[in-house]
């Protein structure tokens, strides 16, 4: 079996732009990236592809394959499940508390998929046993649409119910997420720039 | 072991004013209450108490206890800590997400204390095993909290970690989870009044 990371390093996280700048959510993404990558090698997955439109930022990736592929996201993995012929873990980027032991239970799945929701019906990982019988649709409401997928193939799935695992970073309020419950080069990042202020209700992010 | 759920109908859920009027706020908060009592007596609690500042929709609430405590929700939780003298498992209302498996997982931790964070830093169950000796604080990072609550007393503490379990209905936006992963009354409720727009980036929720 092999990972698969989607990942564009230039102009990354737009939805970041309120709070950070394009310098630093570049150099933000590639601290994930890597986390990511390194969480998929603790968890014990020999091969790692990173699929990008681009080389920039990966010049000297030497943890795992740079795979260049200019096409749109769904377009660029569905040409690599085709040609897999190995179960496929695809790990979108920017999750860095996923850990190993997410990945492995991941992975241990009895079903044919498994799937990881993100907030706002996102799919932020996808276990498939057989990616040449299956097709992904990122974008939208892609969880129920992978499940979809999963039924009309005949293929029976499980839902990895994690919060760590779905949290995403997409928008300023994921950073309070990473805040809290993180660990590693991503939180560090954050945490030099924001801190958390308590109030009622939830907590907010604010600059230092 | 019993259960406690701090409950107020009068006013509820404030920051769905957006787009729940006061009088269907608290029709939806009636409906998440009765679908987590329903998830606690499946998972085999016999004891459930409805902890509330006021009898307000609870008038002819049969399947649970209901305890009037005028005081604020710390202070009415830590009394009926201090009296319960079996361990205690505090459940907010508004998890229609929350499952029996989840609850039984939760209560079967072999740690002092096992708490289940919810988004931006709340708490949205508290197992403990020994209630006399634990005292909650609720708002702000309330997991941060509950977290430093247990050490400090020498207690050990269990994160459970569950997306699903983890979503707690506040905003606008997490109305989006319970259509994509909910079942039951509250979805209903919800799914009559609102749909989901698919777009790229998160799923929005707009009116029927």
């Amino acid at each position: 079996m092999k990972a698969v990371i989607p990942y564009k390093k230039a102009s990354a996280k737009s939805r970041l732009s309120p709070v950070l700048t394009r310098e630093e959510r570049e150099e933000f993404v590639e601290l994930m990236l890597n986390q990511v990558i390194d969480t998929l090698k603790e968890a014990g997955i020999g091969t790692i592809d990173i699929l990008s439109p681009s080389t920039y930022g990966l010049e000297n990736m030497t943890k795992a394959n740079v795979l260049l592929d200019k096409s749109d996201l769904n377009e660029a993995l569905n040409r690599y499940l085709k040609q897999a012929e190995e179960p496929v873990i695809i790990v979108m980027a920017d999750l860095p508390l996923l850990s190993s032991k997410h990945v492995k239970e991941i992975i241990s799945t009895k079903k044919d998929v498994c799937i990881v929701p993100g907030k706002g019906g996102g799919t932020n990982s996808l276990f498939i046993k057989n990616p040449s019988r299956y097709t992904v649709r990122y974008y939208g409401s892609s969880f129920l649409t992978h499940c979809s997928i999963a039924e009309e193939t005949g293929q029976s799935i499980e839902v990895y119910d994690s919060l760590f695992a779905g949290t995403d970073i997409d928008e300023p309020e994921d950073l309070v997420e990473l805040l809290i419950h993180g660990s590693g080069a991503a939180k560090d990042y954050i945490s030099k720039k924001f801190r958390l202020e308590m109030s009622r209700g939830r907590v907010r992010l604010v600059y230092i």
